[in-house]
């Protein structure tokens, strides 16, 4: 899913995702409740129509974006008190409120409240917080009052076996029409984001979607995918090739090094989207260098191709069942883990 | 023409400026020579395929951007020194260099190098300018190499009637494929503009393209159009766009103003663009607000589209002669006028 915080993904017009085979998009919640506000898109009709997007949505709850606040928030069992970034006015978000917003926003996947728990947290932090989440999640689905809008509960349980077993077990009891895995990709590192993610997926119902939220780089999403995931949003193909960072199939390339600056070749040889069709990496790099609008768009443009290319490979591997036919990334990029759910705004 | 200043209409792809009907382009020879070079561009293949555009291109001479320099300039006889605003290195651009970058980027037009004459500017210079303005066309031609690339003359002669007139009786003496009309659109007011443009135009040779530089707003062209020119270029509706300003058949809209934050219509009922098609004026003033890429990307996208549809209708009423057909704005809009052949960089 790529990421459209502020009701658009950054660069990109609906019709461009759609050419490039976009099935379902992510909306941060926190930032729409902020501006325009979640009753000024209720009253226009919906975020699907203000955002002229007629695929899915997936809204989150608003949660992580909140609990990366820091001092700027609090949290209690009633839910979670914080100061808006852009004026400093204060809110409360509560799991009703979490889900009166995403129901305003109409969008077809609505998550769950839950904390995030940063990974250095004590045990017993993890155990009560995981808790509180069960208890969130359930007054979630008290919330409830929109049909057909689907709902997905969040495993917490932080680097814990057995907490993370017990967050599954009561989790899955609940009537969520799907999974989400939180509190990974947070900077556990890569061997505790393996570890987690293969055993907390595994133990969860195959017949309904499992979401690794906020992961991530292509060796990560390759990796869930075979450890059994089925979902996936990040920033990092959006926010990177504005950053400049472009993804091929023979490895990361930074378009603004001097290398490039007579490059006449494509970007990617071997990839068919619009950028690679038409750009030599000198013209991207020139753009990039001059701080043109257009840099964004088409280094946008390829991210996203790169990365709908990569899950249609998955997809053609799992569907054929041939080892082979996982799609080989270069090498594994050097990127922190970073859990990177929000476009900056 | 609309203005791709540095190899891009900013926050426009190739394919959507096509879509539009956009039929040519014009660049600028200044920006392109300093940065990413026109030898690099030759290299590369030249500016068509450097920026995949396969219209024509014009290109400019550099001289309009070099006279703005103010300070960091010189004029002499040989030509015109100047500091680069990119990094202060010093520069000389003379007749035979602006063809020479104008071939090496392989324009389909290549505009003479001429002094684009301020409008306060007393008889005295405006007469020994345009003499040399005359001296540099003829130079521009003895140094003309590339067989097909179509030059244009440029007709200076500041406020004064007769000079005005024996630079048309010189230049119309050349080999030119067409006349452009310069020193016009800075300031000098909208009677003189209007008067010495009417004036000129009608003293040009009427079977080459007549071209008024710079100019404009939507009613400056539409006088303009029956005036006799040709040809127009002008960074109006895209930096306009930029800043949030823009024009419909019922007048122009800033659409940052909160009248729109609830408004759930389109721009403009009439318009037929993408822009109009899809999305609200509430989301236009959402993406404006919220400083996303997209805001630009549409808004350019709707202004362009105003901008073609205009002369649509100018080249109808030309062809079917009913005066009635002439296209019909809402009201002049209070723009200063300003000779805005560039963007910013």
């Amino acid at each position: 899913m790529p990421v459209g915080t502020q009701a658009t993904v950054k660069a990109m017009l609906p019709r461009d995702l759609h050419d490039l085979g976009c099935q379902i998009l992510l909306c941060n919640t926190y930032h729409l409740y902020l501006r325009p506000g979640h009753e000024l898109i209720r009253e226009l009709g919906g975020l699907h129509r203000f955002m002229a997007w007629d695929g899915p949505i997936l809204t989150d709850s608003g949660g992580y974006q909140i609990f990366s606040l820091g001092a700027m928030r609090k949290i209690s069992e009633e839910g979670a008190r914080f100061q808006s970034h852009l004026d400093g006015s204060s809110h409360m978000l509560t799991p009703e409120k979490a889900m009166e917003i995403q129901e305003a926003l109409g969008s077809d996947i609505a998550m769950v409240l839950d904390e995030c728990i940063p990974p250095d947290a004590s045990r017993e932090y993890v155990r009560d917080s995981t808790e509180r989440t069960i208890r969130w999640a359930e007054r979630c689905l008290g919330a409830r009052r929109k049909p057909g809008q689907l709902m997905f509960g969040i495993i917490q349980g932080g680097l814990f076996d057995d907490l993370r077993q017990s967050c599954i077990d009561a989790m899955s009891a609940l009537p969520f029409e799907g999974f989400a895995v939180g509190g990974l990709g947070v900077g556990e590192g890569e061997d505790q984001l393996y570890r987690i993610g293969s055993l907390t997926v595994a133990r969860l119902p195959a017949e309904r979607p499992r979401y690794l939220m906020g992961v991530g780089r292509p060796q990560d999403i390759l990796k869930a995918v075979r450890a059994g995931f089925d979902m996936f949003d990040c920033v990092i193909p959006t926010r990177n090739a504005r950053n400049g960072t472009l993804f091929t199939w023979q490895g990361k390339i930074n378009i603004k090094r001097a290398e490039f600056a007579r490059d006449s070749g494509p970007l990617d040889e071997s990839c068919g989207c619009y950028c690679c069709r038409n750009f030599s990496r000198a013209y991207l790099r020139h753009l990039y260098v001059a701080g043109e609008i257009l840099s964004s768009q088409l280094n946008t443009l390829h991210n996203l191709y790169f990365y709908h290319r990569l899950m249609d490979k998955c997809r053609e591997a799992i569907r054929v069942g041939q080892p082979e036919l996982w799609p080989r990334l270069a090498e594994p990029d050097g990127d922190a883990q970073a859990q990177t759910t929000q476009e900056d705004s």
